[in-house]
């Protein structure tokens, strides 16, 4: 996305943004003084807690927000739509979390993943990671030696890991809490609570198949799709437009309008994330390049790919994917053979595809506030394009 | 406990347990039925949570269905609270998948843990277990062939640990939804939502303490004691009992004396089962002998151990705490340690002293339902012996 692309975007989402970041700097305070009574040991969780909800595009609680808008909620009174979204932020944070846990992933938005962080407070409990520098957790100290039957970096890394279960645990108990305290009367909050509901269980269902799917080699494009469509556009589009919305009290006709442009534009979101794992920078994506390739990510891009691949070129695809040592030279192999089969102008057609359709679901929308029509236009460029 | 006691239990609970499956069983088909969308891969994830529910001894639901009766709750008008109380134990069964990962136990309640379950999903993915033969998970199929460049075993152990870890956040988002569901006025509700939300945060907070504790090798008896209390007697006894109580209004002399009841017992069970962790049975515990011996688990038992061993005590403890490999006779040597000690003897001792301070709270608490005050001493004894 170009700069002056990015300044198109309307005003609220940026205030959105802010006030987002206040509630959930306030909730995590209030926790942080509810917990005093566990003494100093406990500072770790609320600390690493505000870096796991800070940064981020916030791209959720913006659908959340204008999925209210557009459903007739007040552009003024904002503050229980704001908190209710923050609550699904926080549902994010956890996800994101629990994932670098599954992934074993080193970084995450450019600093040391959770559990990279919490291993580092034990004594060499941290591995040296691929990324930037990351900067210190305030309080972070060591605490006595480690069992002396294990490596200081393994029991660093098993208490990193263990300490993140429990972190995302707890952010996702938060979610709950968060949401219970935004203030909507009950019957309104349960018209919302739906969608939350929805959101959260769609998130695992779609994880679990991108895990099955990883653990027993299966890369056809349906599989690939079917996870985009669980775990990402549900996830992060469709289900938080209709939460906002129904908690403006939308009708059906706007649930639905609501689903026919967000399931499109999050799978469009998705096969861009998984293009900008293969071919973005560092910069762009806060994470190492080719990360997604050792990981061995099944994409729609590397289905493309196997379908159309001579043997050679699968036997580049076969060699690399999931091998956790490649190099640059190895990342540059695979992105030659997603060129040369036409996977990649093929995925970026199809996101082109799914943008045009979800527009096109956005114009026949059912929404008056017009300020809402143009914020979903600007959100689905800035979704589809990921280069903020 | 003797038969003679466990028949001493009063009607109630026993009809509470059955009312619990059942609502538990009926939320998870329904939530099957909700995703019979996304196709039969997904069936696993049903499948075990409903393993995850099934039996265990409900104390945490006994206790919320107790502590509402405590505060003037219906004996007869009981659905609502029956879901409550439900929606706890799914805030169990999460902690313990989430929990077995974290100790990569192989073993839960004498069958395989979730994680293993997962595992076994995978052709060669379940590593041998050391309890009994585990039953086949329905549904289960093997699904297609691993990554080429990692073994069978690491494959199927990932996987097991990332779908447990998945399976567990759903149950905790099911917590909540459960919850919500119950039928409680909002008013109400909001009331024994504060002691569900405490509950789910302090829970966190005390395996928080715990994991640290192991990594860290710390193992005072205030260390011990504090994990204790937050992992185990607030978790399990006090604010199930409060949350309850809450939802039948009750006001705070109530809940300041079922907490008075409720700390003690707790912590002294917990202490009991530290001390069936290293002298109990499997067919007692579910869990094979010295297993918390072989974690290296840190309890008040090790803490007073070290605390009076001599120099040759502290190498025997030193030498087999915490070892992977402990076998019989480790085992016995530590047990020898821990009778020589006066360890055993000290924690017996506390045991005995929390249950009584536990039962003095409950004969002075301002219950007039003499049934709750019955049922509320007869739990004491269980939740202390252990051996049901």
């Amino acid at each position: 996305m170009t700069r002056a692309a990015v300044d198109r975007t309307p005003a609220p989402p940026r205030n959105l943004n802010r006030d987002i970041s206040a509630t959930l700097e306030r909730f995590i305070s209030r926790k942080r003084a509810d917990f005093a009574l566990l003494g100093p040991d406990v500072t770790p969780l609320f600390d690493l807690a505000s870096q796991a909800v800070a940064g981020g595009k916030r791209l959720r609680p913006a659908f959340a927000y204008w999925g209210w808008r557009a459903a007739g909620g007040s552009a003024t009174d904002t503050e229980a739509i704001t908190t209710a979204a923050a609550a699904v932020e926080l549902v994010h944070a956890s996800a994101l979390i629990h994932d670098d846990v599954i992934d074993g992933s080193a970084t995450r938005r450019g600093r040391r993943s959770t559990q990279q962080e919490f291993a580092a407070l034990l004594p060499g409990g941290a591995v040296p990671s691929s990324g930037p520098p990351p900067p210190e957790v305030s309080n972070a100290r060591s605490i006595g030696r480690p069992p002396p039957d294990k490596s200081v970096e393994a029991t660093g890394l098993q208490f990193g890991s263990s300490a993140a279960i429990l972190l995302g645990d707890l952010l996702l108990s938060w979610s709950d809490e968060l949401l219970a305290t935004s203030g909507f009367k009950p019957k309104v909050a349960a018209r919302g609570r739906r969608y939350f509901d929805l959101l959260r269980g769609e998130v695992v269902a779609g994880q679990y198949l991108d895990v099955l799917g990883q653990a027993s080699d299966r890369s056809t494009a349906a599989d690939a799709m079917r996870v985009v469509r669980y775990k990402s556009a549900k996830y992060t589009v469709e289900r938080p437009l209709q939460f906002g919305a129904a908690l403006a009290k939308a009708g059906e006709p706007l649930l639905t309008a609501l689903s026919s442009y967000g399931v499109p534009l999050g799978e469009a979101f998705q096969l861009r994330d998984d293009v900008l794992g293969v071919f973005g920078e560092t910069q762009v994506t806060g994470k190492p390049s080719g990360d997604d390739l050792r990981e061995g990510k099944r994409t729609l891009l590397l289905a493309r790919a196997f379908d159309e691949a001579t043997a050679e070129q699968a036997a580049v695809l076969k060699e690399h994917v999931g091998d956790s040592t490649l190099d640059a030279g190895g990342i540059a192999a695979v992105q030659q053979v997603l060129r040369d089969t036409g996977a990649l102008t093929n995925v970026e057609a199809v996101i082109a595809h799914l943008k045009s359709a979800s527009l096109a679901a956005l114009e026949s929308a059912p929404i008056t506030d017009q300020e809402a029509v143009e914020a979903l236009r600007s959100l689905a460029d800035q979704a589809t394009n990921r280069s903020l």
